[in-house]
């Protein structure tokens, strides 16, 4: 499904709608307090690279079902961006990747120690962000998502090989690496715009599950994206020899597939071999079943809605779900 | 000047009183809530190599100068020294340290991978023990605090190397690296215990010239220290290529000293080029010039002492400055 002239004018709708708040949330995310000019210019660096800025965008439309945003959402959305940028500044040294967003990363013209401290240094600002909200609840959904995350990437990178072929292990890792953050926007907007308890609850569980849908179709992109578009090479997640949903249920098809024993066994080196299992994995059904996936957890998100106040904010919420499902980068 | 029989008894004195509220700052480090064994083990082994509680002791010192610690105190003293063992973390991978405490660090037995993110992890559970003291302020300052540290290790990573030649330079470095966690501890322990506000800023400023005090000490030691006591070799600053205040007084005395300027022209890794800077220093008065300038930080960090209130608390935070200027490692 490419993006249709439909879906895009409704994307460049919310954007038109949460315009002012989204230029706020920029300035906010900026006005680092630094000094040390190198610094300074690194993370100019990081946050002109941009990105889809949906973690804001989930903030912004949570808050917008309640009220109009006030100071401390603003804040929130620039904190939950902000940590983001600064999980990503570390998985970029952790996976030694040399681009993203099509440019080289931090790590690419600096070296560890500074990229290390860089991303050290966008957490503090990431949590006095939050701290700006002035909401204690807020604060303490803040650490527990980070520790999620951390928790999780070390599993990814330490944990049990075999695991991996297991889709329970599969969907663990993809709440902590993205579904926790989408769930941090969600949950911590509604407790800021003091949602009744049941619809943060729902709100929470939405954002749960548009998130593993949002790193379904990443994964699916690993292997049918142009290298072009993401920005990236292709064949990423093979290569650093993650297993995703798409190789999963590509083995349930092929068990025992010699070119994946091969990349599984530690031949994650061998462009050749990412090659051909790419190939084989892009021209199998496991992309169509991986899709399904995506959309199911899609269909779930979007019935946590169903409660919700009316209006223009449910409406984008749940037509990000249809973005989502149609993702090209 | 050696700890004395007295020194060191009025040290078992404040352990003994705070003995209660330090187990339960321990027992609340050590209840992170891990599910995966390998970073259980290795936070473990972090938390028992221990150290001097000094910054928990901080915060329950200038907590008793009101009350007693309540589950608010406990868990910033906790908090503190979680963020303080999160820095050792990273600090090691940065400088390649092997040992910390005696103990291989953590960066000696794991990859680097694993080191960052159990460092972000143990940011994370700080951050998670700060907001379990419920109070905004708390937080606020937690954030502003690790903002200055990542600053000043980057500033101190990739500054201007000509810059560490100034004194100023000097003192801001080790305001960043040491002096600003000791102000977190005494600064947020005061507005947690409800402290009028002269009382909160003179609290903070008692923290800042103890911690002042505490790093030139330190920056002595590595120069004075014995290897077996100090747990890490000595000279450590110098192989690192830091100029620290015996440098900074040496070169006062014996400017372009040729074994100095080698090393500063990069030749940091001649362990015998070290191995004489050391003596060097070590048989100047550079070390007696040094002692004196912690010995102004600590008469001044006590003069803030005078308008609290009376009674051991404030005795104990008193003699922790002379502990401080009787350090053997």
């Amino acid at each position: 499904m490419p993006p249709t002239a439909h879906s895009v004018q409704a994307l460049v709708h919310i954007q038109e709608w949460l315009q002012g708040d989204l230029e706020q949330v920029e300035t906010r995310m900026r006005a680092i307090p630094l000094t040390f000019e190198p610094l300074k210019t690194a993370v100019d660096h990081l946050l002109r690279a941009g990105g889809k800025r949906i973690r804001p965008m989930l903030v912004l439309l949570t808050g917008r079902l309640y009220r109009e945003a006030d100071e401390a959402m603003i804040a929130l959305a620039a904190a939950v961006e902000m940590l983001h940028t600064a999980t990503l500044v570390h998985d970029d040294l952790i996976d030694g990747s040399l681009l993203r967003r099509g440019i080289p990363t931090l790590n690419a013209i600096w070296t560890p120690a500074a990229t290390v401290l860089t991303g050290d240094y966008l957490f503090a600002y990431a949590a006095s962000l939050a701290a700006q909200t002035e909401n204690v609840r807020v604060m303490a959904i803040f650490a527990r998502t980070l520790m999620t995350i951390c928790e999780g990437e070390l599993r990814q990178q330490f944990g049990d090989r075999a695991a991996m072929l297991d889709r329970e292990d599969y969907f663990r890792r993809i709440y902590a690496k993205t579904a926790a953050m989408f769930e941090l926007a969600t949950e911590a907007a509604a407790v800021l715009a003091r949602a009744p308890e049941p619809q943060v609850e729902a709100l929470r569980r939405y954002g749960v599950d548009l998130g593993m849908a949002f790193q379904i179709m990443d994964d699916i992109l690993d292997f049918t994206g142009e290298a072009q578009v993401l920005g990236k090479p292709v064949g990423n997640d093979l290569r650093q020899g993650l297993i995703t949903l798409p190789v999963l249920f590509y083995l349930e098809e092929h068990p025992g597939d010699p070119v994946i024993d091969r990349i599984l066994a530690g031949s994650s080196g061998d462009e050749d071999l990412i090659r051909e299992a790419v190939e084989r994995v892009r021209n199998s059904k496991a992309i169509a079943q991986a899709r399904a996936e995506a959309e199911a957890f899609i269909r779930r998100s979007q019935s946590y809605l169903e409660n919700l106040p009316e209006g223009p904010a449910r409406e984008a919420l749940r037509f990000l779900g249809e973005l989502v499902l149609r993702r090209d980068h």
